[in-house]
């Protein structure tokens, strides 16, 4: 795959329409304080930029600068509407500050994940703010060695390691756990989870499991590969057709229990009459569905900025060790599906 | 805002430890030919590499090269999901190519789109796919001048022009008189529509006037600036409050036709009973509200793909004009909420 490009306009190109030496135009485009170059001079150059259509080829000025003003959004299923939310949360803190953000989708999968590690290193960004299925703190070391800088999005405490790493977490085990405890104090009998593969699945399943030990009441968990609505659909699926059909289910996130709403429905099962459903994320859908789903809210928007705030700060203070971790509200929000 | 960064590993260090001359770094990392390169020389240049965690800078080899091996998709409101499905459709061809896809959102604002322009021209990407809100044709002029690939997804038919701008459309006017004329068909006697403002929306608007006119029949429009949920609630908020209150509201896009539904809930209407809401996108959401919304689907999926697709056959074949311009599929999907 070969493309011929036509030649690009050069600082050579417009110094010479603007008969001025190259160092002024050089001097020009760093923002050199304007009592260096004459009123008259700089008035010239810039005339010439815009008649040559003269755009400053950033990769050329990032090699000296070493700065991109870019900030990467890394998710794993940008179609799940929370990531989104959390985008534009980062985005406008982002704005404030001048940077562009860049959205980079990874299914979550671990050869993507590596390569946005690569890819990063290559020097695209000057910060990134991501929610990572795989990758470990010590995976980040080239992109903290190379000056970028690193804020991830957790489901539970990390420990702070020497790496300039900084986290924010959403206690997902206590949030689990608060939706399993106000289950059972509903009066569901029989509380069935609904998980995928990876990511936050971990301690959500922990804080669920915990929660119905505590009780005396025995786990029963259903996992499907996808963590989307067709993976809650299966998944809901295989519980409806058991002897022992659950009446409640606790969903790991709110696609898969729209999913497991659908497969209700599918069963002529009434929602919360026959089985109720809880979900976790509180994405916009979870409004929207009849009925309305109770859930988990992260507040996905204000997580967006402040980790974009977070990020940010890093980049102004310098990338030392050692990270930072802070924890993150999140909320029961009681609808009429349980 | 100052951020020092330590010293990148350069070519020279590969070298040094591999006791090789520079130049056959460069040799090596240019993927030349095997045969010109010793065998036991190549191992040891690979290993100097990964023993010195060498990246090779993009930055550097895209001055040389002119490519990023990286694409763009630009869209205005990544909260809707119609876009994020659009984009997974991107990325499924983009994969099999090998390049890399970047997201940005412009909330469709003339200044976000014109800062896109300027951020690509920096050397960021080697095509892009988008929806534009403001842009025109010729504003691309610098980005095909400097070979980057440009695929638009537009709302109407575009005339090809000289430049090497292609496009994909759907026929929103000839989609929105076909929902018109179903709801007239239904028996609908007073319909209404709600639209944001920029866009898609004036083929939309034109296709529902053009549809009612045929008909001998009044249009009553209602605008609001949020093309959202939001948007869609308060302009349905607007032709509740009518004396002559219409029985059917198609609404521009599915997000506000979920808006306007909320709106007939608080306002104690019934859907499809007291007011029929019909919408357009076709979103996951859209299967999802009680009761299901009928709707334009534009297949997202498969236009992403098909639009990666036409952007990396323009790569390979070079950014010579004239455009193309290419109409896609779309349907209406009859649901309960009509």
């Amino acid at each position: 795959m070969t493309v011929e490009r036509p030649r690009r306009v050069t600082q050579r190109d417009v110094a010479r329409l603007a008969s001025v030496s190259q160092t002024t135009v050089s001097l020009v485009l760093s923002g050199a304080p304007t009592s260096q170059i004459p009123a008259e001079t700089l008035e010239r150059v810039q005339a010439a930029m815009r008649e040559l259509g003269y755009v400053p080829n950033r990769w050329a000025r990032a090699l000296k600068t070493n700065k991109t003003m870019t900030l990467a959004c890394v998710v794993p299923d940008i179609a799940n509407p929370f990531y989104p939310s959390l985008l534009r949360g980062m985005q406008s803190a982002a704005d404030h500050a001048g940077y562009d953000v860049i959205t980079i989708n990874t299914d979550g999968a671990a050869e993507r994940e590596q390569r946005f590690l690569n890819w990063s290193l290559e020097g695209r960004v000057d910060g990134v703010v991501g929610v990572f299925f795989t990758l470990r703190v010590a995976d980040f070391q080239p992109l903290t060695d190379a000056g970028i800088g690193v804020v991830r999005i957790e489901s539970s405490k990390k420990k702070v390691g020497p790496l300039p790493v900084d986290n924010l977490y959403i206690d997902n085990e206590a949030a689990a756990g608060e939706v399993t405890r106000y289950l059972i104090r509903r009066g569901y009998r029989r509380i069935a989870m609904i998980a995928g593969l990876g990511g936050p699945q971990e301690g959500r399943l922990n804080g669920y499991e915990a929660a119905l030990l505590e009780a005396g009441r025995k786990p029963l968990i259903v996992a499907d590969e996808a963590f989307n609505e067709e993976g809650g659909f299966r998944a809901a699926q295989q519980l409806f057709a058991l002897s022992a059909r659950p009446d409640a289910i606790f969903a790991a996130n709110d696609m898969m229990a729209i999913g497991a709403m659908a497969a209700a429905r599918e069963a002529g099962l009434a929602v919360p009459g026959d089985v109720a459903i809880a979900g976790f994320d509180d994405i916009f859908a979870a409004r929207l569905v009849t009925p309305a789903l109770t859930t988990i809210s992260q507040f996905q928007h204000d997580l967006g900025t402040t980790a974009a705030g977070v990020l940010l700060d890093r980049l102004q203070r310098g990338n030392a060790g050692p990270g930072t971790s802070q924890a993150m509200p999140f909320r029961l929000i009681e609808r009429s599906s349980t």
